[in-house]
């Protein structure tokens, strides 16, 4: 196929199938881990996979990029400028300085939790696209959605590079639209 | 000054000086912490912003964009994007799966350690700009070039958006040029 024909999606996934690197039990054994920092790192496959993820956000009417704590950063920053919208950074327990708005979550072993400050951004009423590398378990991405439900904001959808299939991850994600810019494997 | 006549470090400047979150006390008593959320979260203020850092990484000579976990990536990505560039996600220790690079420094109090993968991604040769939100002690970024040296990568220079004075962070960083967009404090 021409390099013309091949849709902005195409693209995207010829990048995370050529520069996603695979390794085998990590973090714990019985895991393939897909590290996407090569994809991240190639400026050819970055911008691929940055334009595939802005036109998927732009479908569901982003007015605001959330991005997840880190990798969300990495892919949510570059869809927000190319977007001309702010980035909304959801950082892990801690990371920010009070007041803050926290939304804890049930881990594997244990629970996690979700910060956003709770002055000098507002979020009431705005159309939010969530955007992280991976799509796993879905838990982090259902308690992103829940604080920011808390702040009056609406997660109009999600968008992800890719999915772990077989986890059950969009169970956790309610009633909003998933796109994935990789083929199920 | 009327709107075309402010220069892109002019507009980030006021973008930062409106929108940073100023906390007292924070990670620890008698630190005053920047919060550049609401800043990122502001679609005008995160495009200055990014323009002006993307500008400063232009004049030195970036061939790749590195930015430092966490917040470097929501800055560093989307500069990247707008040069057209790769981001290189320098990550803090054990997030990274094997084989990885590793470099240790000193905090205030212990050590921290900055990890790369050591396949999947060829630096060696390539002129590098390491990108964070702010400029204090100068450890992490130090650690940074010298992590990216160790893979035969050369760092040209450094792009920050604010800088906390009188922590002597420029002395960390060698002899590379420093680029911080807001005026010192």
């Amino acid at each position: 196929m021409s390099e013309q024909a091949l849709s902005t999606f195409d693209r995207a996934r010829e990048a995370l199938d050529k520069k996603t690197r695979y390794v085998q039990d990590f973090p714990e054994k019985g895991v393939l881990f897909e590290d996407l920092t090569p994809v991240l790192g190639d400026a050819e496959s970055f911008v691929a996979v940055v334009d595939a993820m802005a036109e998927a956000a732009e479908k569901l009417n982003a007015e605001i990029i959330g991005g997840l704590d880190a990798r969300g950063f990495l892919l949510g920053s570059a869809v927000a400028y190319k977007l001309g919208l702010g980035v909304l950074a959801i950082r892990k327990k801690g990371k920010l300085p009070p007041p803050v708005v926290t939304q804890e979550y049930e881990l594997e072993y244990g629970t996690a939790a979700l910060e956003l400050p709770s002055e000098g951004i507002d979020i009431a009423g705005k159309n939010i696209v969530l955007i992280d590398d991976v799509l796993a378990t879905g838990g982090t991405l259902g308690a992103a959605r829940k604080l920011i439900e808390s702040c009056d904001g609406h997660v109009s959808g999600y968008v992800l590079a890719i999915e772990v299939p077989g986890l059950g991850g969009r169970d956790n994600l309610g009633d909003r639209p998933v796109i994935v810019v990789r083929d199920p494997q």
